[in-house]
């Protein structure tokens, strides 16, 4: 945890004296409050941590979480309502130069809260110091996700199985996510995808009472999370026989996904590896169809921040740095194919996390 | 749609040209959004919606969600990149002089982003109108929650089963998890609570590997996500015969209950009822172990903001509002008991939405 801490400061140019982080209401809650606190339970609603450069920490939690934040070592304050709250607050952070907020995780309403509170402290934004810090996975971290990766695997063996029984979109959905949990998964770690036919075209869809029928496509795309980490895994069938077309759009995506695991490796750029992918489907007969990026960082977030695999990314790929790489196909009317697996980046290459049915298979 | 966005502009007080809504990365997404929109798919990560006080609404989408966002009536711009979605939304806003945003909602970033892109424009406040107008629900909105109800009122009949089948507190999560969606939630509104023992007296312990035991209490905290709206139930059981303490904790939570009931209709404050309940506990045998508020509004967001039965609530209830109700009495070491049921405030007391079970079962 100290090491946690010590990090983010190391990434900070401006050196504050501290750094704020302050959870508002669910779903608006930092990860990086459990980033810090490696607390597995809880919500930590109104609640706040005080990070330190030398590793210590301070946490101010409600009385309704005061059992689960003892499990932390940090000089640990409880708090009854907003006014015991605030004076915990203005005690721990006294009158320091320079606080250091994540711009990025803080309402704009908050901000102006507590820089009323603390009116002569210079404010500074440390997103991207969290960000850095956390877009480089530790062991333990690491360890985390593998296990949620092997959850999504097991599920994955399931669903050629589960596609007999069932026949609407929403009861493979419901199937999946309780496979996850009966594997270990704390929770889906997203609304999980699974549509059929051509709903498969929308990328962003979840899931409706749509049928299936013989020939559609059936894209899963689902994440289990395992003590705040996650996978995040698609896979795309076709239910009966699958059409020429339905078998050229799998190939391209799934050559298209081998090419990024071909040049990921330390040291390479995380646009360098978008482009590639996109090119590769563009000079393919499925021009225009790639319509997001290759890939993006996984971790106590699905989207975890910073590092990604996109055509804005600058960012040089770093070792032990995890992602997922999902080239996809869409073509509105008649469907989409999208394979995604997750990777932790390694020296010389990869390692793949997430293996099962990659291959096309006729359900 | 355009019903909604009036009703946004008529509470606001600043009355600005427009309101600006723009969606961060996920979790961080505006229920706004879906406010608006009336949309029940999608994600719609870095898009925007710019409402206008006639009702009318701009939406600037990604490629990604385009298909999803033509259910919408808006003047709908597609983009494709960053470049592209920043043109659009200076197009849109042009020379305004006043844009609303809702400070709680958009993070101190965006806020300096948006900022810098519109020089000479003031920016106010609209997130009390967002909160006003979300507070009191149309009938659209009543529906998909009495929907989100009566899935958990079927689930919570199932559980003194299920209990007989299962081990471990994950197991009677997924179980639950599993028959919500079978019942036709589109997934769990939040991470299920199923604790066992004196796991049960931390308010927000969610489950682990623990196993039931005889002489247990076995809490259950869920709620379902019918088409974006919510459901929030808690029942609290004994797995087996009930001591007398417990038979005492559970009866004094099911009167405060009850009270708070009698108490609720349209015109009373939210803090009076929460005072009420919080005496009462307080006056029993169980003093300062009623630990948290005693309820909160519930509709697109589980914590849906503004109205709330709690100590700090000035806020007076009014027709149409839904609310939880959640007494509780935890006692670390031993176990807790909370009762949560949800309710349409009438003018003249209350409906309830959620009946299932409500008084003590041994199983």
């Amino acid at each position: 945890m100290k090491e946690r801490i010590k990090k983010i400061f190391s990434f900070s140019e401006e050196k504050p004296d501290l750094i704020l982080i302050q959870n508002p209401d669910e779903p608006f809650i930092e990860h990086n409050f459990f980033y810090v606190t490696c607390l597995e339970k809880g919500i930590f609603e109104g609640c706040a941590a005080i990070l330190y450069p030398d590793g210590n920490l301070d946490l101010i939690v409600s009385e309704l979480e005061s059992q689960t934040a003892f499990n932390v070592k940090a000089d640990i304050k409880i708090y009854k309502n907003k006014h015991e709250y605030e004076s915990f607050l203005k005690e721990s952070i006294g009158m320091v130069d320079t606080i250091g907020l994540n711009y990025n995780g803080i309402s704009f309403s908050d901000f102006l809260k507590i820089q009323k509170m603390f009116p002569d402290a210079n404010f500074t934004n440390v997103s991207k110091s969290f960000m850095n810090a956390r877009a480089i996975k530790d062991e333990n971290e690491i360890n985390l996700i593998k296990k949620a990766a092997i959850i999504v695997d097991k599920v994955v063996e399931k669903i050629p199985d589960v596609l007999h029984k069932v026949t609407y979109e929403y009861e493979l959905a419901s199937e999946i996510d309780y496979y996850m949990q009966k594997n270990g998964a704390d929770k889906a770690g997203f609304e999980t995808i699974s549509s059929f036919g051509k709903n498969s075209s929308e990328p962003h869809y979840s899931h409706g009472d749509v049928p299936l029928k013989s020939g559609d496509f059936v894209l899963c795309d689902f994440g289990a999370c395992f003590k705040r980490y996650n996978s995040d895994i698609t896979r795309t069938f076709v239910f009966g026989k699958a059409s020429s077309v339905q078998k050229k759009m799998h190939k391209v995506v799934l050559d298209a996904q081998n090419i990024a695991f071909q040049k990921i490796k330390s040291g390479v750029k995380g646009k360098d590896v978008h482009n590639l992918v996109y090119d590769f489907i563009n000079n393919s007969e499925f021009k225009n169809c790639f319509i997001h990026s290759t890939g993006h960082s996984l971790g106590l977030a699905v989207h975890d921040g910073g590092v990604g695999l996109n055509a804005e990314s600058d960012n040089v790929l770093e070792e032990n740095m995890v992602l997922t790489v999902e080239p996809g196909i869409y073509i509105p009317g008649l469907g989409g194919v999208r394979i995604e697996d997750d990777i932790v980046v390694k020296k010389d290459g990869l390692e793949i996390l997430t293996k099962s049915c990659r291959d096309f298979i006729e359900i």
